[in-house]
């Protein structure tokens, strides 16, 4: 916003609990209508993402909490540019139906799916032979298995190239934020389990790829920073100029790619199980994955209990049909209550 | 055409003087009309690509020899696929601005420009911040400056990755090959010297990149086969299936890039020297070079008096412009004639 301010305004501005933070930025750019979730819940959220003047809402809250907000932007006309993945691992049928029917279109902003819509553009669907996300494979990427029990915490949260959350960060070293990606690549690209690909590319500079019905792979190529797919969703169908370092691929100098390890990494693994189950298992996928992190973070589970703890929950869960919000938000209360019970089961001794 | 009988029809065919496999081709693809260079010359060539019935023509003679021809085709209105340096280094702008004005696409196969047509897709001229050619670097990328006046043809003829015939592949031990491709690409691309880039990259699976004015790099990758740029240029604006094998980059594992060295391959500088002097400067240029090329592989001069021989040639040539044919023949004539005086000036005492 800073950059653009001639090609960008920013109409409304909602936060989570950081009230200083939401004054200082509604200040800097003479903000008027502005929401936080912590004390106005989804209404505040809808409200900003609903406001009239605005063309493009973007959707950066994490876990569902902006659920009803993109929705109620969906059914207001709005470009979506989605730079949170449970919206869609959660309620990709949902989310996407609405945006068909209101002729809405979603603009990802995770760097790989951003890649990915790079790549896709100017191509008819009928030359896509797959998608080819890249993972950085994680800090854990090169370990034995028989240590991966012992990693902490503290191990987990030294990703190699992206600063992020923390629980971003443990779901990059379990695969499993590739996973999500999966799955959410599956709604965003319509385009099955089978048809999208991992490959594990250390240095983060190949954000995704597309393999083309001739052979041809298609590569995006950028720097670890977050603006330029942000802007891109911003300018799209127009590129700027954006105020991010040049990539310079002699200074790189290398870049590797190697098969992911599903044996290791079971979390990857089950993303796959789950989006092939159908849309109510990515939910108990999703919780299921959040308790488990949230235990391991606490110390009380050891990291080879994360995968664990997923799929016996995906074990015990027989998939439904979920089409209302309501119906997704029981199976994600199912899951996190029947998750926290196989945790505390597999907590560790002290 | 092996692959696709149902989509492409050869309707004619030329060949330099290998009648038989001329004969042969004929008699399996049914083709009627045929010419062969080394007996009906320039007017068989120009009959088989102005061909009433013909939609695209492509053109993969070597050196000028399908120069008319082109030029003919162009006039009759048919897409050229082209997959010769020379006419476009030596009539880069007689050859563009009859294709403009006759609003006649001239698509690439060349890898590397091929590569960079297909990043281009759909992309707005004001978004390309430069294009960046890949070159394998030749075989004597790390080799130190002084060994390399002693490298013997038959060193140089060992590619890493592509097997080619014997002038391109010296061309690509020099680093000319990347640099006749600079000014071919300014001529597809209409793009300056400043916005066109070496980068080595040994592994050849990175065809070629396009940097946007956002900062991202789109790249085309894929195997080292011909077969895909010779369809995509046979297909555009589609794209089909392709009789190539697929890319599998965990298992090429590892792509590496780095500066080319202008300093160990001078024939690198002098192609951009060439290019920003202006259109004639580049038939002296390529002229020389097939002197200087011819000598070596005669073993007549060394591999590092091959850019001798044409930084001299250029040296003594006062840029002109060059609009007609005739006039490009013109400066051709001279340059050969004035690199062999120089070359047989570098001789090697025996």
């Amino acid at each position: 916003m800073r950059a653009h301010p001639d090609r960008l305004k920013v109409v409304a501005l909602a936060a989570g609990s950081n009230a200083d933070r939401l004054r200082d930025q509604a200040a800097e750019f003479g903000v008027t209508v502005t929401a936080l979730a912590s004390e106005t819940g989804s209404a505040g959220l809808v409200r900003v993402a609903t406001h009239p003047e605005a063309d493009i809402v973007i959707c950066a809250s994490s876990g569902t909490d902006g659920l009803e907000a993109v929705l109620a932007a969906i059914e207001a006309g709005k470009t979506i540019a989605l730079a949170n993945k449970e919206v869609l691992v959660m309620a990709g049928a949902l989310v996407t139906d609405a945006a068909r029917a209101r002729g809405v279109s979603i603009l990802p902003v995770d760097s790989e799916h951003n890649a990915v819509h790079q790549c896709l553009h100017g191509r008819r669907r009928e030359e896509i032979r797959r998608i080819i996300l890249t993972a950085s494979g994680g800090p854990f990427r090169s370990m034995p298995a028989a240590a991966l029990a012992d990693v902490t915490p503290e191990d987990a949260l030294r990703h190699p190239t992206w600063r992020m959350g923390r629980k971003i960060t443990i779901d990059s070293a379990t695969l499993m934020n590739k996973g999500l990606e999966v799955i959410e690549a599956h709604w965003l690209f319509d385009l099955p389990a089978a048809q999208i690909d991992v490959v594990i590319h250390p240095q983060s500079i190949v954000h995704s790829m597309v393999e083309l019905n001739d052979g041809s792979i298609i590569a995006q190529l950028g720097g670890a920073d977050m603006k330029l797919p942000i802007q891109y969703a911003c300018s799209y169908p127009e590129r700027w100029a954006a105020p991010v370092a040049r990539l310079d691929l002699t200074a790189a100098g290398r870049l590797d790619f190697e098969k992911p390890d599903f044996e290791r990494f079971p979390c990857l693994g089950l993303a796959y199980r789950a989006l092939e189950a159908g849309p109510s298992q990515a939910v108990v996928l999703n919780a299921a994955n959040e308790v488990a992190v949230a235990s391991y973070l606490e110390e009380k589970i050891s990291f080879v209990s994360i995968p664990r703890v997923i799929e016996q929950a995906m074990a015990a869960h027989t998939p439904v049909a979920v089409s209302t919000l309501e119906g997704v938000r029981e199976v994600d209360r199912w899951a996190r209550l029947y998750s926290q019970n196989v945790a505390r089961g597999l907590e560790l001794k002290v």
